[in-house]
């Protein structure tokens, strides 16, 4: 064995997304903007759309995007017409909107039970029947779920039961999609406005809480995610898999 | 090691479901049908449901049932008038209504998408909705799924992803309805009048296939699969889990 | 609807093993005794093997079984011996033996974890060696696992690795012994011997603590486990399967 | 929608692994090879080691690694003697070691089984144990598994066995070497010269094959799981997880 002399790197590949335009749904705030940001420093354009102007204007001078486009994404109509107004192909589209349905399903009425177990997935494919043909090859669509919902018990409620869509959706859209690639981020407790905005006075304990036992010892960040979305975007080898992203909070009772 | 001589049987235990009452959410034919005998012939009285008046009619011929009543399970007024017309109290529901649905999802809508996935669901929700306060302790709300999805492949299209929400809702709902028990059993291939329908001329050939490549080296019958559904229902230690019967198809690749 | 009035049962049919021989590795007490009397009464001649000659001795003046034979599944020789030594065909063969390991990984050496982790499988293999040539058409044979290691949690150790292999396995074995079928039972606690043995003074706690949580409020216990064990016997169109019987105790946090 | 003009790049982060130790076991070709190229580029020192002192030395050519050692991994003592030997801390470990076990189960014997399924969880937890106290916070062991085994198949004998071990291992062992975090890399197929010399004139038909059915259109490369094994490394969120990397391959029947 020789000495432990530290030696100079080689050299450094270039930007991993070098050149390549990403589009973030639902890109204001949390891990939409984080990924927004860690895109731009590896050399990509991106595109800003959030519901709220006033948020989406703050996040514009944060990263300096080609373009913003406030509106709801879960309005059909605001979606098609965002696309169809894109001036150039894209290459990646992150969507972080829609967040979890939790509540007992036996007080769910059809509608509500629809909607909990197929938001994601009918969002996602609304997303992806626009951007065939817009999408670069090595392209991918991402979404964003969860590792809290692996385990079914009772105080989650339907939770579960969307969390058992996403993996296998992604699959098959991937195989719909090819070679679009498709792939699913599945994160734990991620400290982000909208954590904030959920737990309001109890942010606090439930950090100390996941720093206590989770694997890591440490709250997952908006930036953690967001490095994994850019890698999964930069690695055109990934397609139809789910990623964790959770500290290992998963294994845990938390 | 004593001579092999036969030993005469201990006192054979009671039928399984005697005094119970089983009511068959489509029942005139298949799997359901089979069951409704096979819940006879361990004592338990049966109520029969179905789409098709004279299907039903010939179906009660066969097993003489406490009753009968014709509707379609998907339509919400006609199901809720069958419960609310319950004389009395009913041990075990088994729902066979509703089959796979195949089909690329980009070429679905967002309404298909949504029924599809979800619409097993939605109906078992409307009955247990019903069935609270109805069901003797002990009972078990019993569904059909299958095994032909367990894999995404890119020909069963939206069927995987529907496949998937089963096994996890079935053990949500299963955590609601306690002691009310839930549970899934999961088929391959069955040699039904539904799979005769389906596949036409082709029948005979897929009953080769079968033959050929199926570990136990026969098709599955309505009566296999509704013994499994007469023990599920007198099992009273099982809920909130899946049960296959395939005959092993799941890793051929029939 | 007619009006409710019971209806006598249709015939019922045969005892489920009727003239087959089932063989209980483990069949001195709990799930392999109950399995054992369950299968006489549903028409089968039995033959239990146990470690503990008077064990065996006290379950076979309970269950009149063909024959008996004392001995440690785990060697090899006697197994075999045994095996050879059967006097005809054999229908069925139910593993009871071997209990879950616990414990850190690092804490172990490598054959304690090479142990651990495949001592279920290997025992399964050299029974699955013996048995090819002597069991009829039809028969199975029928392993048991648990449900408790379906989740990883620090305090479990090994035991969710060792649990994880289960499933898999027995689904490649039923394709190499095709025809004879090969299953898996998965269980949670079942109030046995072994279970009073292992929690002591705990056992009560235990059980209290099992109503209160469970699903099905009540503890599972060994006729439970033997009625699904009959029934995979005699269900021929079951295999490659893995199933479960924990009144739920999966989805809770017990 | 503003006029689409790229922007200029915000500033780039650090290199990922700047001033970070990576140690390969198995690194003088294919996965590991790669995986040591690009943790140089990201500015990390390497320590390669493998069977072959001639193919390490040309290796190190390629790498300039910090240091070589030519030993067996799978030589207890051999390995013991390297990790003692290590001049300095460390930060995260890859062991490429050891390939999949393929073969009829009833054809193996007992040992041979054993191994099959536990070599690589066996020879994890011995590197586990010898770098506790030598890696530094936030650092990695990764393991290479595959995706290959996910479904059973008849012509995959053993092997998918000991692919459901590694997922429930990696998470298990996350648990006990917390704040050490614990990775699995699940490949498909890799064009390496482990895959060329394993189907020697059979690898053109291969790679052809694999191009005209998997969703991305091209065979994945030892680069292709180098960078994400380099991201895992960095991304300090990520444990007790299986990442996949097959292109899609294991939804095609390839």
């Amino acid at each position: 064995m020789n000495p432990t002399t530290s030696r100079a790197p080689l050299n450094r590949p270039e930007p991993e997304l070098l050149g390549q335009t990403v589009v973030v749904i639902g890109g204001s705030a949390g891990i939409g903007l984080e990924t927004a940001r860690r895109a731009r420093e590896e050399g990509a354009d991106v595109i800003l759309t959030g519901r709220n102007p006033e948020r989406l204007q703050r996040a514009a001078l944060d990263v300096d995007p080609l373009s913003t486009a406030a509106f709801d994404a879960n309005d059909s109509a605001a979606l098609k017409g965002f696309f169809d107004g894109l001036a150039g192909p894209i290459d990646h589209v992150l969507i972080t909107a829609g967040g979890p349905h939790y509540g007992p399903m036996l007080e769910m009425d059809s509608d509500q039970v629809r909607v909990a177990i197929t938001d994601h997935a009918v969002l996602a494919l609304e997303v992806a029947r626009h951007i065939v043909g817009k999408i670069r090859p090595g392209g991918t669509l991402l979404l964003i779920g969860g590792t809290g919902g692996r385990r079914v018990r009772r105080e989650l409620g339907i939770m579960p039961v969307a969390t058992a869509v996403l993996p296998t959706f992604t699959s098959a859209l991937a195989l719909e999609l090819a070679p679009i690639r498709v792939n699913l981020i599945a994160a734990g407790f991620v400290d982000s406005p909208l954590s904030a905005s959920l737990l309001g006075d109890a942010l606090d304990a439930r950090r100390d809480e996941l720093r206590a036992t989770l694997p890591i010892g440490r709250v997952v960040r908006p930036a953690d995610v967001a490095a994994l979305a850019v890698h999964i975007m930069s690695n055109t080898a990934l397609t139809g898999a789910t990623y964790d992203i959770d500290g290992g909070q998963q294994f845990t009772s938390s």
